[in-house]
């Protein structure tokens, strides 16, 4: 990491899709991008960033891991300067009937979905709440606000997020941090799903999928309200959805 | 009214406070306002959208009135040109413990906050079908998510809004048009008000109050939306709010 | 109307189906039954009721017209005595695009589940306050929770009795008045509409559709609920809904 | 463990308030129960059961664990025969700043409220899923449906729980098993609380706490319901609530 006089975006969960559309959005607009991901490739994403004339450090962290959060919020702090904004975009979808979920999976999904959500929400505000500035946004889905056949696991680790997010936008707006969830209620551009799924797809028609830069502006709206006007929570689909 | 190219932004609910911030913002952007309310001063809304170099038509009518509704809207297309966004922001906040309210109070809470948005919501819609394209943007309160002690005839009519602008968008959104509801949980800046509660006002702090140009802001964003990535629905509060 | 030593239940929309369940069912423990319905028949009821061993008194009664509900309650209290229990079971469910949603049948369908709502709730409140006692139970439909393609006027008018029965339930619960809502999320056995949709019916296999029977002792339940536990809500449905 | 003609009631979490008043309520109808909890006494319990004239095996047993849940669900089904209803009543119910709610508090809630309640659930449907037959009910609160100021962690587990119970309904309604969730929304009698906070419980006045006794019917009726009218959810609060 090296010193920069640009504000901090700290994306957890930079995957291919909406967590590196959300680290271009902001690197868009000059933010210095400190963006980790479990595994899985992160050149890309650094390449994409250069390109667009801003800074990154892109690494691997496990966000269920209470050290690797610490230590990673900490190095940034120290060596890079504040963390303006804050997204946590890390989940884990999985369908299985209740009798088929193993134990392993239902604490897993909430692993991924809640606890690192929470360590990640507690380190952040730890710094944020001296400046009294700061945003945080949590990435939610449909199954943030609804239980359904094979879901229990991946809605009980949503909803449990959600509830957190309730809980730090009540305690934290008013020491100036904007606390915030955004529930993906569609299908995201995903070319590894596309490849299983083509008729599905196919049948949703052009723009019928949740593009993830058109998504990525949405978190760059929320970090940019001012305090008279803070967004909790806002839902985005595409327009083919019907349900 | 006169022909423009502009696009065509429709404010109904014009106030002096959050319809006419609404009104001034499309207007920054190009748009020829057309607002609406059923009585009180235009002029200064009219000056302000000059000043700001766009232009505005502003007349009293009331959105209750089904043929002052259609009249309307079928001037504003024939004579002005197709309605690119319609705001919806009539309302009616009244408070009175079950037994003091009278039927005269409750139908006509019903009628601003719901029979209106109907009104409005399906004469907007019956024009932009054709073309599958255009807003409708509704806006909510507290009351929309939820009853309290007094409130029955004001969260009646909000609650109502509410499913009227969930089942326009279910059915609409395929067909093109955006139709969205903002959740308002919090004060708005409103001189009136504040001359009536200054400790409340006081007590907030700056920005603690919920700005009109602000919030304005969020309507604007919510009509830009890509249609892969659509809100239905934002709810927005100032940082102090504790609730 | 004759006086009587037993307890009174209003019944409001004594249809052929849940009303008519409810009437018997508080019957069967010895109510005095006030059952009302706009029009259509009403013999059998009185019948059933007094085949059990209970007494009655039928009327038709506009609840959406606020001299018959008030007159209607004054005559009851004045006659019979005082109500212990009310049952709002009016409702009109009805589907249209909303662009085919004439004013004429949206005004009517919220004056038959929300205004006729508020005018029982308010009247009845009225005479139960003094009391300190009494219970006024709302009937609520999936379309009280969520809007659909279809449903603005249905759902608009469900939306506003729940939001009337959130409000009358803070308000009256510490002055000893029992408010509650059923959320009925399933077909309800009708021979009218088995003879329309038969398939429909036929598919959901035994017991698949809710028995008014069955769903009336859920008021009975709530009713009698101490108040030290009192339900405010509750969603019922057949076993076999999958949604 | 003794063989046994009665049906079988499961109650996990079976603490000296509400889990005791429900084994006593289902010990009334004559049936068979088993009563666990993690520690604490259950001679009381099983004393009363025994003097309501049925008949209890009490053991303690960690519901958070997983061979412990299998074993002990097993064990019930070899030995006493199949469980007819079981209830999930285990909580916790902490406070603490995000900033100083630990990782280990936070994960430690999420297994009491919704890993437990999840290896129940799934323990249980294992076994009623052939039958066809049996009520699964889970304890909530109103954490379960909003997050606050220093509840992230309550409000995460139970919020989990929900989803859970929402999952399941929907999958297993269909097989034939009643799975239900009742929101308690207010104070539970409880002579260790009402010794720290006795000014909170007088301030209530008489029957403004939520009495034992009484919601243990609740849990009574839910599990009566005939299968064309199940209860998925139900809230109960006292009287003297204004919220």
């Amino acid at each position: 990491m090296t010193t920069s006089n640009r504000p901090i975006a700290l994306i957890i969960g930079a995957g291919d899709h909406l967590g590196a559309a959300i680290a271009r959005r902001f690197a868009r607009e000059g933010y210095y991008i400190v963006a980790t991901r479990r595994r899985g490739d992160l050149h890309a994403l650094v390449s994409d960033i250069q390109a667009i004339g801003s800074e990154a450090t892109a690494l691997h962290s496990d966000a269920r891991d209470e050290i690797q959060v610490t230590e990673l919020i900490d190095k940034v702090e120290s060596e890079l300067g504040p963390i303006r904004v804050a997204v946590f975009n890390v989940g884990g979808n999985v369908r299985f009937s209740i009798t088929e979920t193993t134990t392993r999976v239902y604490r897993k999904v909430w692993e991924m979905c809640a606890l690192a959500g929470f360590l990640v929400g507690r380190e952040v505000a730890r710094k944020m709440i001296s400046r009294q500035q700061g945003s945080i946004i949590f990435t939610g889905a449909s199954a943030s606000l609804r239980g359904s056949s094979g879901f229990a696991a991946f809605a009980g680790g949503k909803h449990a997020l959600r509830a957190l997010a309730q809980s730090m936008s009540r305690e934290l707006g008013p020491q100036g941090i904007h606390v915030a969830h955004v529930v993906i209620d569609g299908l995201i551009e995903n070319e590894a799903t596309k490849a299983i799924l083509p008729d599905l797809f196919a049948s949703k028609g052009e723009d019928g999928i949740i593009q993830p830069d058109d998504l990525a502006e949405v978190y760059w709206q929320i970090h940019n309200q001012p305090r008279s006007t803070w967004t909790f929570e806002q839902d985005v689909r595409p327009y083919s959805e019907t349900w």
